[in-house]
């Protein structure tokens, strides 16, 4: 058996997210269809993150087993020649049968971008939330503060029973603003179901005078998704990167 | 009368051009429409810059004239709500009758992208050349400094015999690298029929070892298209903005 670390990228705009599912069509499915010429039915997929419908990538990393060997840059140009435009392979390696996307995956990076402008260009739509009105920067960084480190994220995700262990550590919550665009990179071990848009939505509700500094504080407390604010919507979440151990 | 500034953004790449013509689509069409159900018939409106087909804009500036006295605000949000989601006025002011969007215009910057990695991002696609190798920006660079200055540009227009004063000053040729993508951006007070693209092709050719700094400088010398390098495809230029003295 061969094994084969994709990295890959994607508008997910018009898919219904990563993962294959009966309702609609999704990254993973146009993968495997786009290896079907070049391994036949000889092959699995195994992605690190279930990107949510909407969200896109940057740096997604598929494990692809097969039975058949090929140098990388092939697989590369084989997977890309049958892809639809917004699905990119950017990189290929060969990695060993131990390497796990997911519980190999030492940390995640996030990208959340909004725009306060009243215009948004046309370039911006598909990858960002379109907000327009201003927000208090500063206080954001202050919330964004408090969310650093381990808590227990209950409050910050939604409700899926089968999770139980909800402590996560994030390890940095970085805002910038550049051009109108604000930009929010959160970085973690792992992140629970809607947890980064969960964090965005509170951040807006700070930004926008909504929720109190003490009232973020309280929601990495008690665990109560009542206490942080909306989960914010897809379109301006991409999975940026996921680090290894070497 | 009145006469509104019209800041236009807009993704090119379905359009036949910035200019209203017989044989396709454009930009003015789709502002002109959108205008209708505001200004009816009472509006006629004048671009800055004929950008080509497949060409971008982040600030094409359009002077629009109507009868119809309205806040600018309003004039941003009746045109932004019945244009198509590839073009958006990002601002609108009002100016007095004196205004030329052409004639009146200060300084102009283009900014050209290339992306010389293997693989492209999706939502780079519409708006970079995918070179796909190497190029030697230090040697670009050299070039560029040559065509910095008051040239004859000739060598760097595709043939338009109605254009006779081929002199123009080109301010500043930049170029700067940032994660596999080279932008070059030019400044200047007025540019020919292709010229920045004939630009950006001789650098190209620059780059890649094809021509040689003595070439470019007989390029600038000698009146000759054949002298300068190919044209680059449209899809990599955006018009980035458009200076008026205040």
């Amino acid at each position: 058996m061969y094994y084969y670390k994709l990295t890959v990228a994607y508008d997910g705009s018009h898919y219904c997210g990563f993962q294959v599912q009966a309702n609609g069509i999704t990254i993973q499915e146009k993968l495997m269809e786009a290896a079907k010429p070049v391994f036949y039915d000889d092959v699995t997929m195994t992605g690190a993150s279930r990107t949510d419908a909407g969200v896109h990538a940057r740096g997604q990393v598929v494990l692809m087993k097969s039975l058949r060997d090929m140098p990388p840059i092939k697989v590369l140009g084989a997977l890309n020649a049958h892809l639809p435009s917004d699905i990119v392979v950017v990189d290929v390696e060969k990695v060993s049968e131990s390497f796990h996307p997911r519980y190999g995956a030492k940390a995640k990076t996030y990208r959340y971008q909004i725009v306060t402008r009243q215009a948004i260009y046309p370039w911006e739509k598909p990858y960002v939330y379109h907000y327009r009105q201003s927000l208090d920067i500063e206080r954001m960084k202050e919330a964004a503060g408090l969310m650093v480190g381990t808590h227990d994220f209950e409050s910050y995700s939604s409700s899926n029973k089968s999770v139980t262990d909800t402590i996560r550590t994030v390890t940095h919550v970085d805002l910038s603003t550049e051009e109108g665009v604000l930009t929010m990179e959160v970085s973690g071990n792992g992140f629970l179901y809607n947890m980064v848009r969960i964090m965005v939505g509170t951040l807006i509700e700070v930004g926008s005078g909504r929720m109190t500094l003490e009232q973020v504080a309280a929601s990495l407390r008690d665990r109560n998704r009542q206490l942080a604010g909306p989960t914010a919507p897809a379109s301006g979440l991409i999975l940026y990167s996921i680090e290894y151990e070497l």
